[in-house]
């Protein structure tokens, strides 16, 4: 084994011959120690994990850069042996995501404009009732988040004919779609809005971003897909509003604590879909493609694609 | 009021202020006769009608024309009061319902894909699991009937990064699908599909097609999506398949009989999701633009768009 080998320390709990293989075939030339397994003393080593067990960093000489196998990193910025700020953390940028996160958007918004949850509550009461039909282009669709994933979610919905909108922190451009940026531009833009998709990173910014008063400026009869983070979204309010019947439905695929506990009363709400947490899964091929590139640009010394703002908090 | 202005019988039991409205925007100089009006006798007249009542033909003279206000065509070619076949019979190529089957056809195989299904029933059941998620890459989707709303039903989820086949009785070509036609080619090709849409028109050919040897071509684990007809779908085969797992789901717009009673059993069943017959609309707006161009056509001697043949069966 040469000792001028890139040294990759991998942590992941899941697909882990998956991971292993796909670095192997995409990066022959690494040096790959599964986590845990230690990188020798004194070479210089990257780590890439997902979730990382309590204590992994401080059990670890200081690394060249951390590569986050997710897009969302508020769990990893939270902890408190992360390596120093000056260690790059770099996350994944769609990687995958975005079509998932299309399908997962899509899914929730037919759920609402073909009106499947009142037809699946009429199934359950045995009832044939047609409902009026609601078309695409009547549908106003409002994406929270437009990075590459949300992007890509605003941008597909355009193209199957809903009236698209989006809202993101810096103002973006995306063919189409009526995009909104900053704060003061929320609650107008909520107003106007049939159905409503959260997929923004959670940050010191839009943790709590969708409280009562927010919320309470959705449309009567509005709908609610969460597939941001479970932090953003006041659950108390979402069911009040629910059950005086302001809002629809929501689709929630992310909670405050993961996962539901069997006995949380959530499972039994009738205007809820839940899924768990699956709304875009880390995919290894694409994610290890990325990885490999991004370690490529920092031995050449180039910007690499998803330096994490530890300020901003993505 | 000009005799030389062009009548119409209009007989609809739906949205009656909606179809009059169009027809005076869009063809103010038509003499509009909403059913039971009558035309004025010895006047040569069209016929533009949905679901007319039993013995509504014979109480009228013979029209220049028949509209119908539907893609399918079936329940009007079993009539016994229909004008004889000298009478040209047209009935509506898309006019807006390619848009909704799409959406339809999208929301069943989303629910598939992403184990839509499955997250329902762990969420009566209280249960936090994951399941493996399939990419549209790897989901074979086949779409029974390559008209001008199946085509748009497969090029778009073709566009959605799906594996696309497509079957006919006449060769289509379509880019990015795998089109196949004939009796002889449909038994192959059921199994190599993961989620299979049927939108066939009911017609001699398609009546009884999937049949109990048919269904069970379809691998295990396959989806199955109607929203063709009910008389083309074996639902006691479909029952059994289910029941010994080896279809997985099925979503029902259509049934042999509708509206399904109140004490149907399929309401119950588990693994079906049922709508009452909506995946496509007629729409006024659009439809009464076909009927009053092909009106425009059949005055200057020109080819009519959905001359039905009514031997085929549309």
């Amino acid at each position: 084994m040469s000792s001028n080998r890139r040294v990759l320390c991998l942590c992941v709990s899941d697909q882990i011959e998956s991971w292993c293989a796909s670095f192997k075939k995409m990066a022959p030339d690494l040096d790959l120690r599964l986590w845990p397994e230690a990188p020798d003393a004194g070479r210089p080593f990257y780590v890439a994990a997902w979730n990382p067990p309590p204590g992994f960093f401080s059990g670890l000489p200081a690394p060249k850069a951390v590569f986050a196998l997710g897009a969302g990193i508020d769990r990893l910025l939270k902890r408190d042996d992360l390596p120093v700020p000056e260690i790059p953390l770099i996350r994944l940028i769609d990687a995958g995501m975005a079509q998932q996160m299309v399908e997962y958007a899509l899914a929730g918004v037919l759920r609402f404009q073909r009106n499947l949850d009142l037809y699946e509550s009429q199934q359950a009461a045995g009832h044939w009732q047609p409902q009026p039909a609601r078309s695409a282009a009547d549908t106003r669709v409002t994406v929270l988040g437009l990075g590459r994933i949300g992007g890509v979610v605003a941008t597909t919905l355009t193209a199957l004919g809903y009236h698209v909108s989006g809202w993101s922190r810096q103002a973006a451009q995306l063919s189409g779609v009526d995009c909104r940026a900053g704060a003061e531009a929320l609650e107008g833009l909520l107003g106007e809005t049939d159905i409503l998709v959260n997929i923004l990173p959670s940050t010191p910014a839009t943790r709590g971003l969708l409280n009562r008063s927010r919320l309470s400026c959705l449309p009567v009869g509005a709908g609610v897909i969460n597939a941001g983070r479970g932090d953003q979204l006041d659950l108390g309010a979402l069911f009040d509003l629910l059950d005086t019947g302001h809002l629809r439905g929501a689709v929630l695929d992310v909670f405050p604590e993961e996962p539901l506990r069997d006995d949380s009363s959530l499972w039994r709400h009738p205007k809820l879909l839940i899924t768990p947490h699956v709304a875009a899964n880390t995919l290894p091929e694409p994610s290890v493609r990325q990885v490999v590139e991004n370690i490529r640009r920092l031995e050449a010394g180039e910007p690499v694609e998803g330096l994490v703002d530890r300020q901003l908090g993505y």
